[in-house]
């Protein structure tokens, strides 16, 4: 993570390694070529439920991009805001039916990819920890998060995990975007258009967490062209800046990869 | 509604009258001066459910917008495409920073205001229609909605209407949406930053609704810099022009606003 000035508005991400997306907004910052200030958000300490956090994003959920001290959130947002602000290399396309496709694209990776991977990934990490919590603990851990949807899940974490059957639910909605992607790339070669965007940083985070957890899906032998595309995005600098691997317990963490 | 020809792309808008997010497109069609063709979607007849009109939104809500054939979905990014290919009058702030909050105000209105009202709405004029389904209608109405989170809507809608407590917990979220209002009126005149923009009028149908629910949130009495704003967008020719009164069960069906 680069702490050099850099000229405009100083920028600092307050992220989780984990988090898919603080890794959508890592990945432009990396793009645009951004120098940025980076506070790791310990989601193992709570931290993002913390009073301190929540002043900067009141949904107690990470990312936030602080621009001269203002608060930025939700990725999507995030990502549209500095491509407006730094233009160059551009990330979005140009035709307004392109531009409203990307953006529909970030919404259902947003509303739907996002809740599916949630579950997987809670489920490794988050369950274990949750399941041992007493009903003290767990109400006051409650009380300090500010969403119902987001007590709900860690309500279900600490007490109702998710079956076997809602994890392949989920598994399926992951195998769909999938599809999606294929028919897209197979189409343009990007998931918006002919030129990498945000809509394929949007994709990205989904796409490495449906690898680890089923390889076959992102294979060239099940979808080729789907395939290619991913391997080109994992070769780019930006990707492997925005260190999206390992998805170990470390990354949940103040974990700090080696420099 | 004009059905004369404009130049460029040709528009026709999939919408109903009591649709909040179909009023949001048509008081942004109208500010912008457009001509375009207009097709009623009946709720009444379930025509948001029928096969054809799952073609050009399949996720089987109002509105969709075609241009040259092509549906564009998603009233918030409807009008962000309208406002990118037709700039004049300019609905959108130009700095980033503001444009970002714009954003951020049309997803709060989608995710947190819109499930608030829907309760409202659909116990008002859904409910007493869908109690009265048998078993087998009830399943091969939820059969055809394409949705989770609608079908589950639905089902309440016939089988567990939403409880005294749930509507009055909706109505708190709608008193907080206008203190939200009043607070940002306050301090600029308007939703986003000092000028009318797309944040007014994502905001607009909610604020008719609440004040048709409970007038005294609207009052002057009780929230005086938004009520002044109010009456200043009720004013307008493009509100008037999108016909969002009356409330009543002509504007579920394909009514026809006298020409």
């Amino acid at each position: 993570m680069t702490t050099t000035t850099s000229p405009g508005p100083s920028l600092v991400l307050y992220h989780a390694w984990a988090s898919s997306a603080s890794r959508k907004v890592r990945m432009c910052l990396y793009e645009k070529g951004l120098t940025f200030d980076a506070t790791v958000v310990d989601l193992n300490k709570f931290e993002h439920h913390s009073d301190w956090y929540k002043k900067l994003n009141p949904s107690g959920i990470v990312p936030a991009l602080m621009v001269d001290g203002h608060p930025l959130v939700e990725s999507n947002f995030i990502n549209e805001y500095l491509d407006e602000t730094y233009p160059t290399p551009p990330l979005r396309p140009t035709d307004p039916m392109l531009l409203h496709d990307m953006r529909l694209w970030g919404k259902y990776i947003d509303d739907t990819c996002l809740p599916a991977i949630q579950k997987h990934n809670w489920m490794h990490h988050f369950h274990p920890m949750a399941r041992e919590w007493s009903d003290e603990e767990l109400e006051r851990r409650l009380a300090a998060i500010p969403t119902a949807n987001r007590k709900h899940v860690w309500y279900r974490m600490a007490r109702d995990p998710y079956t076997a059957e809602e994890l392949e639910a989920a598994l399926d909605i992951l195998r769909d975007m999938m599809d999606r992607i294929e028919a897209r790339i197979a189409k343009t070669g990007f998931v918006t258009g002919d030129a990498y965007s945000l809509a394929d940083i949007a994709a990205a985070p989904y796409v490495i967490r449906t690898e680890e957890l089923a390889p076959i899906e992102v294979s060239a032998e099940k979808r080729p062209h789907a395939a290619k595309w991913w391997a080109a995005i994992k070769a780019r600098p930006a990707y492997k800046a925005a260190h999206m691997e390992p998805f170990n317990d470390q990354c949940w963490s103040g974990w700090m990869p080696p420099t």
